[in-house]
């Protein structure tokens, strides 16, 4: 996969994911893995408005988050978590969303570290998840601004739950993954359909 | 109608609410009766992103759900379920999607075996029902992987409630019929829009 | 105005209103005055869908509901709820629209015959408001399927109030009007707006 | 920056604002200032559908609200909330918006003068902000028809609150700028994403 290539469908991915509320105005970041030997990622450059993107804010890194190749703008800070994410579950891409729904329930579950989404059908659209009679543990770290300190995190949570499809960063958003492109778009939605039916589901019978 | 016809609506309607967020993912099929003697239906293959649909997923079964045309993925195994409500009702076209709306209603009524949604005007919207003094009857039934057990419960619960135009499954999703497409898709429409107005009126005096 | 001219404009604004899940399946009736002195009327056509009307399903009628003019489809009998609205009201448009909230407001409020829009800004978008110290009375009628019954409710509930800009029928939906076609759908969207502001403050604070 | 541009920017906006529900019927103005020396800004003009805006609707005003150039309407009485906005915080476009959770958290909270956004990733989206760990407060003021006093009481807040992105007006709506029309329509963005979170998140668990 070269850069335009990428750049192309991280462009149309992340102006969907704005329209749909999932990426507004500069937040969240995307990625895909070009390489793996040696490790080259494209990433969206850091702070740009998701309503408005286009192809020369997709940037090449290397495996330390370097910037090998780009028209516009930095890599995000938060490189380094999308970098540890592909390390540690060897996905081919990783997605980045702050929606209100993940925003909420990262809040109201944080004391719990984290919550179970379960008997849910909608569960196998996540790869590897064969019927609704499954648990998704849904870990939730507290936020942070050192983002090697959220990477390490990120990195004992993925070694203590390796079969987790996402994880939430309090009152920040979610991150999610898969092997490819189309896997891990299809995880955010998953992820974002579940997160509001177990939102909405909460409301019927507050407690 | 040929499969090719069938195939571009089956499209056109699964963009659609995939678009309305009633398909997300995979989640959802879409068939319709294309002849009664022998048997022939147009369904949507397995597994298939209903947001990047084309009409190469459509495929053709018989009565017993084998495949006989198609160009891309199998059959579902719910199509076992597609095939029961058209022998039960005589549907012309089944839809079965998977909503937020549905899928909390599923779970908080599943203990009642189902739910009444009662005085409505937008149920003139149900083929046959004349004025909004009806009550619906909205089965509930516990899910299951297997297709076959599904489909048994599906054809008691057809018998019993003979002019139910709609049931859920349980944390899952909405199967809803009509003598053709047309009428089909206008009852997901119908039934999605009361599941939302009883659902915040739930909402609005929590039990 | 012609009924080719009404017909353009009652299309698009259907069509606007069903994506915006206001007129969804068949529910609604929109109507707009082609001349008063004969009384003439052109509205949709009963039972059609919404979201793919045509210029075709505009029927042109007289002050007592019949009809003189069009090719698809026959009058609803709303249109009598319509015909006294424009006798009682002077108005030049009336738009019946099936939304979520006012279905859920209609019932919730139906106890009290109605209920008090007062304080908001917003109201200064209903034609006559300059203010926002005002409070907007909006009457609930219970629902019924014999429209003459209805119409004289209205006829009632408008000698009452001269001054409303909208009334509910019990979970059914709102009719709202104004001097042309361009005032009553921008009540439509005002009206919609505050019935969602009232019902989400509502449950902010469950009573 | 010439009128021409401005309009065309504003009628953008204005046309996506209204789209996304937060300008609907004639709600909301926007501006941008086109010179400092003298002070000369463009503005929507009074009562207009910002469903269907065009670019004779966007005036020239100078320091006291007076039109310079316009071809359609008058400013509205709003202009001079704008310029005081404009002169207490240097911004170069302010955003006047009404939606559905600004209307109703500023009635919520109206008793407390205002309410604190902490702790949330989004707050970065907001020019200055660099770490969630931010407490942004939100004032409230009383709505009232009279523009001047308005203005007064909003020069009275800027000057107490010098660092505050923006402010309510109880069950009005939202005022927010930025140091060009990018960065106002950005906090129109966050702004709206922060309080449809503070809003959901109060109703998992009602006080």
């Amino acid at each position: 996969m070269t850069l335009g290539e990428a750049a192309e469908e991280l462009v149309r991915l992340g102006t969907d994911f704005h329209r749909r509320g999932w990426m507004l105005g500069t937040s969240g970041n995307l990625s895909t893995v070009m390489s793996r030997e040696p490790l080259r990622v494209a990433i969206t450059a850091s702070s740009i408005d998701k309503g408005r993107m286009n192809p020369r804010q997709i940037l090449e890194v290397d495996g330390n988050g370097k910037m090998l190749q780009g028209v516009e703008g930095r890599p995000s800070a938060e490189t380094l978590l999308h970098l540890e994410v592909i390390r540690s579950t060897g996905a081919g891409a990783v997605m980045h969303t702050h929606s209100v729904w993940t925003t909420v329930l990262s809040d109201f579950h944080h004391g719990q570290g984290g919550f179970g989404i379960e008997g849910y059908e909608m569960l196998k659209g996540l790869e590897g998840i064969q019927t609704h009679e499954h648990r998704e543990w849904i870990p939730v770290v507290e936020n942070s601004q050192d983002m090697a300190a959220l990477a390490l995190k990120a990195h004992a949570l993925l070694a203590e739950h390796p079969k987790t499809h996402g994880l939430l960063v309090r009152r920040h958003g979610m991150y999610t993954w898969g092997k490819d492109l189309a896997t891990a778009a299809r995880h955010v939605e998953i992820l974002e359909f579940l997160m509001e039916a177990v939102g909405r589901r909460q409301m019927m019978e507050p407690t």
